[in-house]
């Protein structure tokens, strides 16, 4: 898996294919997208398009989606992942997530009325709770990442299986019935979330661990979140701005170099080209130990996306 | 189960019988310990002192202890839930706990070296892990709490089951499997860190939560812990010492009512009759919701309790 990626959260369709399309131009390699995103079709066109237009071949692409949370029974994790497949077209998955450790009352796919997940367009909360054991999700996933020889007739389709906003007490409990291990983390990390022991952890049981929402703040301020609005941007810290001076770079590849220094991918979107390939370059220089040491200081376990602020809250962080 | 009880963690073996014994004689009905305290056995003639002494009937005292991290795998569980409940001596537990969310090699009980847990004498850590899913103990404490007439032929060690130091990603997960809900969620729990989700969703879910290490860094002072002794004593606090002067309390009352008026119980050890007294005494006195508020307001994470700290870290804390 590449070290950065091109994340398509808040993509709208209406743009995801040629966003898609110019971050492969720009030169990604890797594309964060999930069921929730509502836009997998349209940045499997993209992906296609490129492959048409001899950018890349298939296999030199890293293609990412997830499972959301209506859909942990196990019938319904194979029924999503092959719909989610047929939408991204490209014959396979390179990584299958289960999104939230958060298990919701199913909801017919071809019944959705609302775009985005927790609430829908009049802000009414979705999210009544129906307990499925991760054991029989995970297993369920497992099932996806089989090779047609280990598992006869089964179609494969996801080459990886990970997982996303699991806390350490989950992940080794999973760890403890795992057949297949998840081969990702993907959580919320920034400076002010940095999260030690959890990367710590996945990282030393050969889990990759990937960071969305890099820079923190910004992500979450055009969603309206309050402690969005009210946290000094990373932008503009003045330790983020001292170090993007020194090395010449700006704030933004200083905070994605400090994951991918420390061996954890970054998916940052955005939509301008000349950003996205700045974005893409953020690993031509290396911080001291010191530098990165003064970013992590910043932790206040400051975390934007977290479920529990919901109306009906649903409490899976501390 | 009473709001208020005497904890026999730290308290030598030598003195558990007369402490237990004096605890009662107090006035408590709540003796919370476990097998890593390594007293279960002189704190349990201590009751049996008080019930011969006719201070108590059996069925007027709440005995908790708890399965050790070693114990895991079902039939260890089985087995050290009648060590411990032969330990006592007093025909069953009213609670038994699953310790931590944690599951190390197992270790004879017949061979034990060592005192308490994580560290030998010669502070070599033992914590290898040895993974067991959690589906696999907890069964296990289940068949512990049925009924002779629902389970044929099974002793009934536990009169309830429960969990302590887990985090709500676990607990959730336990839920969607339990055939019996967990009873009771015991947790650190004090102003530094007031895991507001935490308690939450435990009570909307119908489990009692216990509080302990109520005093914050006070219980780790003398085991030299180092974040311990530079954090400020709670009972020093300003906030808390306005609050206990106007009620006419000490700091520790008002420590242990901000608990038990949300509903938390407590349990507190005291050498000192008089603490001992004191302690059982906070319940009497009603905080302003104002006065709750800033003292949970002090919260700033601050666990003590953390084997993420151990040269050998588990990390089940992010």
């Amino acid at each position: 898996m590449p070290l950065v990626g091109f994340g398509i959260w808040k993509v709208p369709s209406s743009s995801a294919g040629d966003s898609v399309y110019n971050a492969i131009k720009t030169g990604y390699r890797l594309i964060d997208g999930a069921y929730d995103y509502m836009n997998s079709k349209e940045a499997g066109k993209g992906v296609q398009a490129a492959i048409a237009d001899g950018l890349v071949k298939r296999e030199d692409v890293f293609v990412t989606s997830k499972l959301w949370n209506n859909y942990h029974k196990k019938e319904h994790v194979v029924e999503m992942a092959k719909m989610e497949n047929d939408a991204w077209g490209l014959g396979y998955l390179d990584a299958y997530l289960v999104h939230f450790p958060i298990s919701l009352k199913y909801i017919p796919p071809t019944e959705v009325k609302y775009p985005c997940w927790w609430k829908d367009e009049a802000r009414t909360v979705w999210n009544d709770l129906d307990p499925v054991p991760m054991s029989e999700t995970w297993g369920a996933m497992e099932t996806l990442a089989l090779r047609g020889q280990e598992a006869p007739g089964k179609e494969r389709f996801a080459r990886s299986i990970g997982v996303s906003n699991f806390h350490t007490q989950l992940l080794y409990d999973l760890l403890s019935y795992a057949k297949i291990k998840p081969a990702v983390l993907q959580i919320e990390h920034h400076p002010y979330l940095i999260s030690e022991h959890l990367v710590n952890m996945a990282q030393e049981n050969g889990i990759a661990v990937t960071a969305y929402s890099t820079f923190g703040p910004a992500s979450f301020v055009e969603m309206d979140h309050p402690l969005a609005k009210t946290a000094m941007p990373l932008m503009e810290h003045s330790t983020v701005k001292g170090i993007a001076d020194k090395y010449g770079k700006t704030p933004a590849q200083v905070l994605l170099r400090w994951c991918t220094q420390r061996n954890v991918a970054v998916i940052p979107k955005s939509n301008h080209p000349e950003r996205a390939l700045q974005n893409l370059d953020c690993c031509t220089f290396d911080m001291t130990a010191d530098e990165l040491n003064s970013l992590s200081s910043l932790d206040c376990r400051m975390r934007f996306n977290d479920p529990g602020a919901l109306d009906k809250p649903i409490r899976i962080w501390v």
